[in-house]
């Protein structure tokens, strides 16, 4: 046979639908819905095109600098990939040894146990964000500790949950496990906290804060991720990467984007508004919801409906949210914030439904 | 320790020096001199920003339908990739087991031994380009044959080398061979053939054919690379391919690349004419050169001026060719073709310094 053994058996992940119709109202994919900032469209229209002509810098010297100034820290802690997903790709292959598996929460980022998977390495899951909400926490939190997970991801805010664990409980896990901790902080921009002060702290020896560029900053389109942490691990990383992983256009766009800061911090305060309302509202027609600390709610509909139903009906209507069926997340809709309108379409439905 | 065994042994791969300086004559990364398509031009300065806030479409419709319409094949055979460093990366992990090995020429593109590194497998070459100008040719091919190869990357034309092989050496050498057989042609734009049929075939078996954008289309700094092959073969790319691995601005730019034929013919055959016009006045300095079909030469300098100083000599007349050291290739430097005016100054500098 001529394709990998472990590949054969693979089932791929399946992302969220991107519907092709243009009326749809799309809480599906966690995207923003509001655009990125306009300095990223004058990258786009000034952009000298004789520049494509050459490679770009492997090391996206100007765009590392300014997430090291921003993150109060310094560039040889920063790597930069081809959205989240390649740095995680990469770690999985700089930080697992054939032997090894990697873990993380359970329900998490569904994409991790494909990772493993493509990887070739089991995947464990852990119950729990760390704040003992949901799961049965210590107890198998202590497997993944004593065992022979060499790599475990924490996203925070978690997802599809939305939940937030204090980034004091993540630094106590740290510190006892002896491989590298990965803070996947794709949705922190609109979280009260995050832990970036665990990855640049000189003493650091394990933990590394990821980002991207793909929520908070509208960019889900470019495919920009980055990661901070301890100097050996990053430059583990540069070791496995291809040449040139981040292309001319995508290094200034990202740049244009971290640079406008007042642009992103409004974005992400409206953002963070509308869920106050949106879960407000939810809550008052009986939904059950996690306080999310996201761009996104997972909830529960009110008894008798069924989470499945309600999200065939709703994508009858041309409303599109996410529905993960299993034992975990099955009886809970996940639903991303979009503007006000959106929102209040989406209870317009709802309030017809059920 | 957190970082892989293998990893930590490792050597990165050191791409060609790309110099910060603006008055320099850059000829050692096989670069287009002539800027992309205007077409191109136009989708930077038309791109709608909003379409941003959006994944892209995780499997490029429009461009792979493209690819396959001016190739004579479905999209089902065809995969894009983040550069064809990213279609080579997955390779590696789609269609070699741990205890496979990947199999090149030697010389060839030095990314093949860290490729390989990477995977932690063997890495194994085997001389000449299958028409034997150089290297013992059918022996150690046949230890590729007969041994653990899985996966054999044959570039056509041949890097440093510029060698064509003909297409029926390597369907004969793909029609003897277990595994798969890539054929990097990177460069078959400036070449008198190509090996698509092999990949298009309905019968074809194991011949997956790689082109890129960044040398004949100009577009070095956006990255993207394709490769057309068995349905089975391509299928498995895309289970372990990152889910959005190809991003939007590029997406859009390779197609409109793609569709300017008549600019990328253009292209091509004004660097084809000043390759032939500098072959003819190198080998009147007393040159050796290995007949090109390639946007570069590979030619040894006239006794007694050895390659790598020349090198240094024109380094420090910021005109940068490339030098490989080692047994099979210290005795040349790789000259990628520039503009005529370029390689005007070039002779100049030669005809100074020899």
């Amino acid at each position: 046979m001529r394709i990998k053994e472990s590949v054969r058996r693979l089932e791929a992940y399946v992302p969220g639908e991107q519907p092709k119709a243009r009326n749809v109202i799309k809480l599906n994919t966690n995207e923003n819905p509001y655009p990125p900032s306009p300095k990223c469209g004058e990258v786009l229209s000034g952009f000298d095109l004789d520049k494509l002509r050459r490679y770009p810098d492997p090391e996206f010297a100007l765009l590392r600098e300014e997430i090291a100034r921003q993150n109060a820290t310094t560039p040889d802690r920063v790597f930069v990939g081809n959205g989240s997903d390649e740095v995680l790709s990469l770690m999985a292959r700089a930080f697992v040894e054939d032997d090894e598996e990697i873990g993380s929460l359970d329900p998490s980022y569904s994409l991790y146990k494909t990772l493993a998977a493509i990887r070739d390495v089991r995947w464990v899951g852990i119950r729990g964000t760390g704040n003992g909400e949901r799961g049965t926490g210590n107890g198998e939190r202590g497997t993944a500790r004593q065992g022979k997970v060499s790599l475990f991801l924490w996203t925070n805010p978690n997802a599809p949950t939305g939940e937030f664990a204090e980034p004091k409980k993540i630094a106590a896990f740290a510190r006892k496990f002896p491989g590298v901790v990965v803070v996947d902080e794709a949705y922190a921009d609109f979280a009260r906290g995050n832990c970036m002060s665990l990855a640049t702290a000189p003493r650091n020896k394990n933990v590394i804060v990821m980002r991207t560029f793909s929520k908070s900053y509208s960019l889900a389109g470019l495919r920009v991720g980055y990661c901070v942490g301890p100097k050996d691990l990053i430059e583990a990383l540069y070791k496995v990467k291809d040449s040139y992983n981040v292309d001319a256009v995508a290094q200034a766009i990202a740049l244009a984007a971290l640079k406008d800061r007042s642009y992103h911090k409004k974005t992400v305060a409206k953002v963070v508004k509308t869920r106050k309302a949106f879960t407000k509202a939810l809550s008052a027609r009986g939904w059950d919801i996690i306080p999310s600390e996201s761009n996104f709610v997972f909830a529960k509909p009110p008894t008798p409906a069924k989470a499945a139903d309600v999200f065939a009906a709703l994508r009858e209507r041309n409303i599109f949210v996410r529905y993960f069926p299993g034992l975990l997340t099955g009886d809970r809709l996940r639903i991303t914030i979009g503007t006000d309108e959106q929102m209040a379409s989406l209870l317009s439905a709802l309030d017809e439904l059920l």
